[in-house]
């Protein structure tokens, strides 16, 4: 039986990609589909639709309704939330350590602990220091990491993501591609994973 | 029991809004939840988060994404769906007509009949003459419907409404309020049901 994969588009700094991260590995288990984590940059997307902010901070009544409406999913999924003091936070030095994560066991690891730093532990993701502590926390050679991370090869991996992201026409996160199909929001999930098992069973 | 009642605010150009009217009725009886219709106009409340046109042709990946996820949305539910060759299309007209019917028996079936006109048959449902053979096939007075449609008092009644909608919140269509609680978009639908059901039960 042929799998097709489901990959899952985020960004660190994204309150309905934190939903979606904490949730996609015992879901994408359960229907025995392969997941592949694509971290990626909003910023760039966001700036070719004409914003250079959240557009949950450009569209206040948006922005309201988000905070609220996050709250609400966490509730419902038994996620733990915070309310950042912060938003959006630089999603940047997280999504390198990610993308150098790929393949690797501790790739979804680490993306539940900064996700959940940002959103569950009103840390700042941003800093080296703070996200030198989860990879610590995890049992992860830090230093290295970082060092690596903040590589030359490694941000134009990051950069070429991101653009690949657009040439999918992702215009937000989390975002969900299985074969040809692109799925929009933390809603989508089960959808695309549907779709990846429909597909799967056609093969 | 006490019920408490939740509010559909829906607009007749807007593509989601068709998901959530098509299928709002049978849900809403099955959980017990009085379903109150408020139809309004998303015009004056892009307008004041800065858009003169539907997000979905300002922003063309989000546009045409949302074509695609509405078609596959209404495979997924067994709506008829046809992609209409004018988007989007007034929706005042019907919306006044709508604001008529509250109350009254024949208000849903016409949101229906509106909603389907303008997304499965690609009719235009801002001129009268489409919105009266829609009244005259439910077996209105067309005629006299559209006159008191287009009456001074009706044309406040609905800038009312919208004005409402603002002070709520909402910032797009469909939504929907159950006591102070907002929901926004087809996908929040059952979420908006079992936060009423959940309500009555401890009520």
């Amino acid at each position: 039986m042929s799998t097709r994969p489901m990959e899952i588009w985020f960004e660190f700094a994204s309150s309905y990609s934190y939903v979606a991260v904490m949730r996609v590995e015992p879901l994408a288990r359960a229907t025995d589909v392969e997941l592949v984590w694509r971290p990626f940059l909003l910023g760039p997307v966001f700036l070719s639709l004409g914003w250079n902010d959240s557009p949950f901070n450009i569209y206040p009544p948006k922005g309201r309704y988000m905070w609220r409406d996050l709250e609400r999913l966490c509730a419902k999924y038994a996620i733990p939330f915070r309310l950042p003091t912060k938003f959006p936070r630089s999603g940047l030095l997280a999504a390198r350590v990610a993308l150098l994560g790929a393949g690797q066991d501790w790739e979804g690891a680490f993306a539940r602990a900064a996700m959940a730093a940002n959103f569950a532990e009103d840390r700042d993701i941003g800093t080296p220091e703070v996200v030198g502590e989860i990879l610590t926390d995890l049992r992860l050679p830090a230093a290295d990491l970082l060092e690596r991370a903040r590589s030359e090869d490694n941000k134009l991996a990051l950069r070429r993501q991101t653009g690949r992201a657009e040439e999918l026409g992702i215009f937000g996160a989390p975002s969900f591609v299985v074969g040809k199909e692109l799925f929009w929001g933390s809603d989508r999930m089960d959808d695309a994973l549907d779709w990846a098992v429909a597909r799967r069973q056609e093969a």
